[in-house]
């Protein structure tokens, strides 16, 4: 609806991939919902994925040993966090949505998107104990992961040799995600695209076109053990 | 044994972290056993994560289409992947036992060190269809996964908040490793340093230090769902 804000973090490398063409398809029907829509578009920015101590500009809170977590933490306590972190943290602040637009990458996100959570999602700004799961720092967003597979919808079958799809999804949606308060949509997954047509492609891109119109009436998934292992 | 080759995968930006005294423990005790150790340390490399054109030198096979997995598949078959890249499939190809050490980030491994899965381990030189899982490419090599967490052993109890600590392990151990054949060895984990008395941290080294004693008379988990999940 107008006035809603939403987020597309996305990681491929080829504007012309079909998870280029997820991309432009979320930004053009959300877009015309009246949504603003920012893309956070991580090969093209060169973001960097190393969590290192160059994410604290200015002096450590300890600098006789390192600890990431903490002078993170600390750093973001005192608005020292490096500029694309707080640039990163803006745009989540002020989305309503998030959206993870990537291919799987060895049951999970590319290194690239992983560097994401790892560095933007600090103690502090995303969760600070005891404010985490449901009374995490970033409750009333909602995230959705729209990936693509190499493998088929056989093989990420319950039973299938890559198990269940959504065994993989736990580490993400409920590690992450619910983690920080933050609840999930059901995810969009397109299975295989090498292996099919391309007009059956066409179908993938038109599915998520017709699911994002009404995307805002769909209720979170209930992210519990049996939603993923049942 | 005398002769035995690993690779220490290790990613903590701190020598004088837990995890690099962990690692350093590791080689120490392997070393006194008479095997052959290569760490491999991620963030003194400063170890490129991201999966890009750059990984391939030379001309593209298709460079209409950027396709990440094809590049590098046909890049490792005219032997033009970078060379970051080959020097650390060597080092995979000669080891006996791989150990990934690192603190859990996010219900998984650092950026890091995922993105030298991402980009070590292509197809080609790790698995190739029909070669995956008991036929993976890589088989008759070990792995084993040693790392440190926020959360408390109760947290990540089956019924705790987080969830039970193998469900977490399922993408990386089966996703991964046996999805190009390694077999793989039950997980050293250190719950919660960060929250123990010194003494206590001392005593995860100690116990660390003396199961890598017996560590060759070990037999591979069973890498099925039940593990996982039952």
């Amino acid at each position: 609806p107008p006035g809603r804000k939403v987020l597309i973090v996305y990681a491929h490398q080829e504007p012309k991939s079909l998870n280029g063409s997820l991309k432009r398809v979320a930004v053009e029907e959300l877009s015309k919902q009246g949504c603003s829509v920012t893309v956070s578009d991580l090969y093209a920015m060169q973001f960097e994925p190393r969590a290192t101590r160059n994410d604290i500009v200015g002096c450590l809170h300890n600098s006789e040993e390192f600890s990431y977590g903490t002078e993170t933490w600390e750093a973001y306590k005192r608005g020292c966090l490096s500029n694309d972190l707080i640039e990163e943290q803006k745009k989540v602040q002020e989305a309503d949505l998030l959206i993870f637009q990537f291919p799987l990458y060895w049951f999970s996100m590319p290194a690239i998107m992983k560097g994401w959570m790892d560095r933007v999602l600090v103690q502090g700004f995303a969760h600070e104990f005891p404010n985490c799961y449901d009374s995490g720092l970033l409750k009333n967003k909602l995230a959705l992961f729209s990936f693509t597979t190499g493998g088929s919808k056989e093989m990420y079958a319950k039973g299938g040799i890559s198990g269940d799809i959504r065994y993989l999804l736990w580490p993400i949606q409920h590690g992450i995600m619910h983690f920080c308060g933050v609840k999930v949509l059901a995810p969009q997954i397109c299975f295989a695209p090498e292996y099919v047509s391309e007009e059956k492609r066409k179908e993938m891109l038109i599915a998520w076109a017709q699911r994002l119109k009404t995307l805002w009436k769909e209720e979170p998934i209930n992210c519990s053990p049996e939603w993923y292992f049942k």
